[in-house]
């Protein structure tokens, strides 16, 4: 079956083509695709070519934010049936291995993604999907909604791993589009205090509009330290996650917790090595945890969407036809501070 | 020092007295009593005298959902000064012992608990606490507020119980007090569907409005399985809360949790013992976890109703003043399916 | 592939047959059968056809505690050659659904277990099974010991769900080959007491010999409670594993049971339902856990004989050639209470 | 009353003096001193006078590696009485603050540790303390074995804050007295490989006979990476438990955890900060875990001990009569290398 789909051949040189997909096997299920977000990894593959050791060596369909319609479904597959509204998970891993069977199936090398070289992604007419990777919409969600499940999902696995529940007080930092999840997700979750550092002022507005209690308006650690302090009664924070990537905030983030406390990353840091006081984390016994995309998330975000628990809406700040994929792609990159997501549409 | 006082001499027998409280100590406050909620069990005093093994030999006074302000404090204690406006968690453990060291100090023998022979309550113009064990409350929360820690703090410690967070489907069994203040806090934890089991017509709109997503209106265990399934397309819940006491309630939870699940209880039963499937929980892998009393949710609570996750005002159906504190007790003996909280005021 | 295999056709109707096997698909290795024991729920469907709604309307291939070597691998198999000695995990979910994304793939409804009706089990001299469930045996250990593997992962499943862990103070009922494993379990996992309930005199002494620092030797309830204080200095066990099934077993875990400790369910009850005291769950703040076959416990079971944490050689009371397997199967019935592991051998 | 005592004054000017001691609290013991055990930190501030900013400025009893006999009990203390023989354990909270209750005691701020300033130790004849840390000492357990509750204790903490269990695949950076305790742990609680890091040959052979089933000998990162590959068969380790203090041990260790590993930080680093590679938290979604001393470990302790799971003895290997306690903390100081555990004796 032949497509149209946005491929990026090399940096900046990214366009609509006709490729051709393969037939649904058994337990896939064909997509006619609705709506494709667009994340911080593909502009970074669209204007650098590469993401660390992934490098876009073939033409590459980028694109792994999506919903759509089931058009067809795989002879073994009974949970879904043509014309089912669906988000799809991006990470399927190659079966039941060691990582899978201990519930960490986002762990196993053998996972294929979505956009992460050499495996396709989204941005096409249709595309092709394990079926047990693709979720039900019910009715009062959107498509834009059901795309929206992906960086959700980031904010419901950091929320996990940070254990943060009722009335933890919670510090953010930086209020970009994954900050901005956290922050939906830490509330949904009912933390009480949620305090997001960030500088950019519709950034910190934007951050005031999702819940966060309190805004911290410096990057300088002593300040961020006496306001934390303010903040929480001199106890320090119960959770801290590291949004940024900046090394400033994850030597900070060691000493505004609480003994006890947990700093959870999600940021990823620009610098190999970044100096750390291992012995805060001794004396405060404090625990770091790791956020690798997520797990078990899809029915979490829909559930938390569905009953209104959580509201994505306000973060779609730009939309454009899939036909504009290279403008929207454009948009992302140049206009990264004031937009949070730009979706296509189909 | 001399004080007017709320005292039940025996069953019906309950009037205001004057009373004699002594000093508090060096790790102590006297507090000047501001607000205190009726709960079942001060009825249960009043109306039988006893509870189980806990028997009214002595006069008694009553009362252990309190706020006041601080009139007075101890030489030891630096956390609180005279006129601060705080909440009293009613259980005070004797010290350092194993359960207070590994956290579950709720579960210590030592234990001294308010309005819980013989020791006395809070309806009285003042009485002395140990220092720890109060709470100092943000200016925007009321004295009303800070009463309803009490009531609060088990739902608290029921949602932490049934590790209810993000999308849980949750099923509460009952909408009295207990279940409501479940229902606040599992829908303040992230739960997305929460169905409540209730009957009585005023209680199921209450529970509408505090964020029941599905009123099942029926005690038939087949009718509530067939509509569980419906709610849950089938997969079951992941949490049970019970808070009916109702032994069919027991049984049928065990029905409608998916495998994995678990059960929380909370609600005491009359009988001595309830014929349980106990193959189910085998072969569903279920959990079950007790919830008596709380343990750490003062500091949630405030919090929780603080940063607005939680507004427990709606609870709070009948306000007397403190010197009519019978009248407040037969009301809430009598009127018991209807008022959820009857609160006496100083 | 035409092999024989130990076929039951009805109650005590066991006995070799010729059957046709399939060749592996490309995730599956086919295995020369080494080693299978024989579990009591082998010979539950010899004595009696049927387990609880698991009917043999068919002919059946019993068997499931398995070892063997390698004769062919798939296309797709890439862990395991030829020649290689494994043990077999018997159960195989049918891929990455919900349950086995939460890393709880042994409560997928879709597993599919050796030797439960309609799915063949090993008696056989050759059968095929999914790769990522065939775990390779170090050079130390023996095929017996592979075939161990399966009880033994009950104990160690059960010793998780209970959290038994340094210094847990642990009461096992019953030392038939389930709580003789638990034993062996919770003696690994460093539980420190550990008393056994058993009256059978060759049972106890071998639990004994396996470890247990107690033996009660009475069902009389008040003597068990009575016991377990002197034990325990007063303060009741950490964890009660039930493996008897025994309805006075379970009432009596609850009774000896420190406040805030777990009651773990294995065995399985003739009584539909048994009564509890569900307020015994409340004011003592138990946990429940269920324990339904296991996860994840290959790898740690093949760990734990290999470093010698873990010895099973005393356990394997009796060893069969394969070909009297019918032999094997009457001793497993007729000396229930005095052989623990009966051995059938290739 | 005037006893006896082991005071440092200034920097190696230690030496018995009398010293007055006040009489037990109500809640308070009298302890007759039996053994107490030189500690790191003991050498610490002979040779320096200080850790960190703990300084000694006024003469300090220095010891908390201790047990004894109670010799009188306060008039609150029922769990005790004068002739029990009884471990101590150091650090004792200054009541139920926020960190005890939420059974984190070893994090509080309030706590007063012996022989940390200004807080005096145990080298006396007798000295007091609290009865809730006072552990009453089987029969089968020696004055040493009581002593060794201490270090022990951090083991534990270790191990259970990396949740090393049934098949834990653990690395112990470093074979020196915390190592070792680490690795006794470890094995007590079910580790299945047990690889020690040791250049040191009298500590390798220490480890090996303490149960390590592998021991690398050698600190350069590449040769440990490839044998800690080879010893994992390529997949890693589960836990890493740092007791080295090494820079290098904690960069290293990052890279031989498995995806989903954790690295408990035991040892204490002389650098203020270690350059990390953050990325690798997020990329394996590692957890790190600090312990700062420990807590609810005495009981433990105790109970490993008497029912043979660990046996300390082995550590002791050194001994001296207590009057000549600056010949011993000679020894501990010049022989730290070749001495694990030097233990004074009354």
């Amino acid at each position: 079956m032949r497509v149209k789909a946005g491929v990026l051949e090399k940096p900046f040189v990214f366009g609509i083509k006709e490729v051709e997909i393969p037939e649904p096997g058994p337990n896939e299920v064909l997509i006619k695709t609705k709506a494709v977000g667009i994340c911080g990894s593909d502009v970074h593959y669209y204007v650098e070519g590469r993401i660390g050791s992934y490098i876009v060596n073939e033409p590459l369909i980028l694109g792994h934010e999506t919903s759509g319609v089931v058009a067809r479904v795989g002879s073994n597959v009974t949970h879904l049936k043509e014309g089912d509204r669906v988000a799809l998970e991006p990470g399927v891993p190659c079966g039941c291995t060691d990582f899978v069977k201990r519930g960490l199936y986002n762990l196993c090398p053998s996972i294929k993604f979505f956009a992460t070289p050499p495996v396709h992604g989204t941005f096409a007419e249709y595309f092709i999907h394990d079926a047990n990777f693709a979720f039900k919409l019910p009715e009062n969600l959107t498509f834009e909604e059901g795309a929206m499940c992906e960086p959700l999902s980031v904010g419901i696995h950091a929320t996990r791993q940070g254990n943060v529940g009722l009335g933890s007080r919670v510090m953010i930092t930086g209020a970009g589009p994954i900050g901005l999840v956290n922050l939906l997700t830490s509330k949904a979750a009912g933390a009480g205090i949620i305090a997001v550092i960030e500088t950019h002022k519709n950034r910190a507005t934007m951050a005031r509009e999702c819940g966060a209690t309190h805004i911290i308006e410096t990057f300088d650690s002593a300040q961020i330290q006496k306001q934390a302090l303010d903040i929480t009664d001199g106890a320090g924070f119960d959770v801290v996650i590291e949004c940024s990537g900046a090394a400033s905030a994850a030597q900070t983030a060691v000493k505004v917790l609480k003994p006890g406390g947990t700093l959870v990353f999600v940021g990823l840091f620009s610098q190999a090595e970044v100096p750390m006081d291992l012995n805060a984390i001794t004396q405060k016994e404090l625990t770091y945890k790791g956020v690798f995309r997520y797990r078990n998330t899809y029915p979490t975000a829909i559930d938390l969407m569905a009953s209104g628990r959580i509201n994505v809406k306000p973060l779609i700040t730009k939309r454009f036809p899939w036909e504009k994929v290279k403008d929207a792609m454009d948009c992302a990159h140049k206009e990264a501070s004031s937009q949070i997501k730009v979706m296509t549409e189909w």
